[in-house]
């Protein structure tokens, strides 16, 4: 998409208002958003996937495959999924205890730290022929607390800078030693705005998840408006009042609640992270409130509280005491998305004994249900000639924020218009 | 589709040969044949299919959902089904007898009457909230004798006087009085326009439709040519001759007979509308030409006869004395269309003892199916390098008056420039 | 794609490397690909499938639907399968002893030699009408040795130039007398350059299909590399031993052995033909190497040898002494092929007493069935940014001279500007 027009596009843009139309159903901007998601890291999965060496996972980001492997020396790396000879695959699917990688087309092979084996290969070509030249080419990787992050892009943005805010919270919550469950995804007809719009809206909860909302008090919900009419003061005060005694009463990670991180439209990165009180009789985020695995991390009792956060546009972590979940939304198309769901507990908790997986799945595989289809609707909608840029409820401050993240990263992207051809 | 590319299509264009392939095959001209349709009035459906308050119907129309309902106070109405605030679907089906339309996203909501309700918002907006910004946005609407149409152009046609000479003949035939006993649709890989060259040429019905073909004389079809040989003189006269016998006889409606409506290429809609003798012994335009339902409207005994009009290119209604069929051309793509045929009864009859519902729809059922593999294999022809664009017959007059309306309403187009973008 | 940005892929490309990855995976390139394709001439079938008057074949290439068809005098024509009156596709499937063709639309007919038959016509027309600018168009096609070949090129090549060193070794084995015993075909997603590469590729064949490598000799599959490591110097040794052997042992056809056509990238087609011995005991190419039909053509005993051939850069033609195997390339978008096995066996055969059809394809089925994932997932590395050109090993020498013989043809495409066009 030429830059003129993404400007044009730019202009129509009113913060505090809905996106222009065309930022959702412009196919033509795709390229554009690539380019500006890049820089950022994105969840490939869990060390606990890959305990051995020689175990590979692979993961699909951005149109590429990509291999995440245990190396002999235990180390966890990532390479891109092509043969340095005739770009073949090498991998066509995740598995255990690896020797070697082997291109099934004329059987390169690459040592599990990417180098290829070139005995062979001296017989077949003469001597200028350079191995270092056919190695795998890596991927960055970085692995926080178990959580194994990558960036396709040449120049990724600071990891540690990132990352560090939230690196105490999840030791606490025993993240690094948690173990994954279950995996689901599925894919929807929606831009990928739409679900991030979605995934950090307080505003619908209350009418779309019955479940979710009765996890948190109503004043909860409420406060979350930043009007002052009656009601709304008389709820953040309510609300204000409930955390104050839940911080009064708790004994488990008391310094670290509230926001802890929340970039602001200015950061690159976009992030957050927030943990609060669950309604009174709630000790885990699950229907009903009862715990449903074994405590992780350092918690010997459930604060009876949970954390949301964000570790980039596309994915998010929610953890209570007992387990946790991973959201991750992967662009397809400028209209479709993948939605994948990655649910962890204790490493050590026995399935059957200690917990069910159905039972730790059910919360979160019921809110991608009801979710589904606003995902659908709300895409469609703006595809409408009669789709004009709503303005957004107090509620939705967290959707502003996004947006103008977005449109000024998008507008970075412009500036640079190498960026812009694919 | 730039307008120097369109014009050098137009160049192409022979009057009295079909038309050059691009115009069927090139997806580039897609938002400019958008473009110069969306000014007409389109059929969504008969009022019989909302009957009471609250009643809706949820209509497809150049890739918008719109809402049909009738309101409160009996009215009907359309609405684009965006919701004002984040662009959600309102509807996911038809319905019947709501109160109102809720959101599912954060349950906004609206009269039947589109207006948004306010007061909920009121506490979570400040006082800068506008209601009446936030109402759904109303899509054009009107109703002839039952039949309601609907555009999405912001300036539509003149309904009144595109549509005023049907309204005595549809009256007559009780088409207001009619009801719904059955819709049909599917959808075929050709462009919009082959298939509305298909509708009108009756050059291909002796080959294609043998149950169609006997519901007229064999004079009726040969006169159609307008060449002077020894065989269309003869059968011309023999039709006039059949013609001016049932109009003697003829004891209902004796006054409109023959071609009523007929648009040249220089109108703004194109419309048409004829009646004339079914074959002897034919009562309808059924199998074997039985009458297969009660009399519609004010007919006290078969006319022997049949309606046939074109509302617009994309839109045809058939009458017979006991049932009518709307048929709709629908453009999903450049080479794609969604064909749906709509089936109407008087609404005092009674299924099952009154009529058959397969019975009525058998007829049109079957010429559907005869003409659905004809319009496939037209288009695939259009898309051969082998496609030149073929002299058209003398029987196919209508289809060169149709692409003379048509090149001439590309031309205004392209003469328009903004019209063009999508 | 604009002139320029091919040239901008030309300019990367780097002889002895695989070829830039816009090459296969830019859809843009497609219709210059084409272009550069189409003149050349390419196999519809043999012509023991329409063996009497009115047999027809429908034949699918670039696009076009082409009936083949055996005329009333015997003589085997092709027209471009599309009414000339208002272009619907004449013939809906293959056929035998058709009389004459009929449009199913306007039942417009022509003869089995293209001629409409314009009787019912005149009537219909006035005096104006043109019965030969009516006729059929026709389509390139030429006879080798009971090979049908087409070309939809206005400006074919010379066929007689391309093809008659072809020729008598195709007589000697008996391709003119043989018959279709079955055809299979089935698609992939790879460019159509990801196949070819794969087709004329010996390297992988130790890899990936171990019955075809058991055909030859160790020497004849290590002595392809041209390098001078000590290892290949000994296979190369080796190999021209056994050939030597073979050759002074042969009976049948021994003037005729080793690489009989081999073109240079500077030739307009792109061809190759080689004989060689098949592995000790080997008489067929089987596996096993046992005969599975009765000897073809002239000759008396197996010549223990077989035929390799690429009659254009999509048809291959590989022949044993008792059977052929026809496999066909078919571009349907730049990241989709066809792919279509056609097994010939001598037409005096006896299915069940002389051969039995799945034992004679049983070879080729399995070699297509391991090809199969090498093919996509070849393309899908080139979709990678990862993907860099791999450098070609000595082996894959023809592959070298293919991208040599394309790039110049598309050079020369750009440098015709009008050929661009679609």
């Amino acid at each position: 998409m030429r830059s003129e027009r993404i400007n044009a596009l730019l202009e129509q843009y009113q913060p505090g208002y809905g996106l222009p139309a065309g930022f959702y159903t412009n196919p033509d901007l795709l390229p554009a958003d690539i380019g500006l998601l890049e820089p950022l890291w994105y969840v490939a999965g869990h060390s606990s996937e890959i305990p051995e060496p020689g175990d590979t996972k692979l993961v699909s980001l951005f149109g590429e495959s990509v291999i995440v492997v245990r190396g002999s020396d235990r180390v966890v790396r990532a390479f891109y999924n092509v043969c340095s000879h005739r770009a073949a695959r090498l991998c066509g699917e995740s598995a255990k205890g690896l020797r070697q990688f082997t291109c099934p087309y004329h059987n390169w092979s690459y040592s599990l730290e990417g180098k290829v084996k070139s005995r062979r290969l001296e017989v077949i070509f003469d001597e200028t022929f350079d191995p270092d030249a056919h190695n795998l080419r890596p991927c960055h990787l970085r692995v926080l607390e178990g959580l194994i992050f990558l960036s396709v892009s040449d120049t990724p943005t600071d990891f540690d800078a990132a990352y560090q805010p939230f690196s105490d919270i999840f030791r606490f919550y025993g993240i690094a030693d948690a173990k994954v469950i279950r995996i689901e995804g599925f894919s929807a007809n929606a831009n990928w705005k739409t679900l991030v719009e979605n995934t950090i809206d307080p505003y619908h909860v209350p009418v779309v998840h019955p479940n979710f909302t009765r996890t948190r008090t109503p004043a909860y919900w409420q406060a979350a408006a930043s009007t002052r009419t009656e009601e709304v003061i008389a709820a953040a005060t309510q609300a204000e009042q409930e955390m104050k005694e839940w911080e009064a009463a708790l004994t488990q990670l008391p310094d670290v609640t509230g926001v802890i991180v929340q970039d602001g439209e200015h950061d690159d990165q976009f992030r957050w992270l927030v943990r609060g009180p669950l309604a009174p009789g709630y000790q885990s985020e699950t229907i009903g409130g009862k715990r449903v695995a074994p405590l992780m991390g350092q918690f010997t009792e459930s604060d009876e509280a949970s954390v949301f956060s964000n570790l980039n546009p596309l994915d998010s972590l929610f953890i209570s005491v007992d387990h946790a979940s991973i959201f991750s939304i992967r662009p397809l198309a400028h209209d479709q998305i993948y939605w994948q769901t990655t649910w962890l507990v204790d490493k050590d908790a026995q399935e059957g004994q200690d917990y069910d997986t159905d039972e730790v799945c059910e919360f979160y595989a019921e809110v991608n249900a009801e979710d589904f289809p606003i995902w659908e609707r709300t895409y469609q909608g703006a595809t409408s000639r009669a789709y004009r840029p709503g303005r957004l409820a107090p509620q939705e401050s967290f959707i502003g924020e996004f947006q103008r993240w977005y449109v000024r990263r998008l507008r970075q992207q412009v500036e640079t218009p190498a960026t812009l051809s694919v």
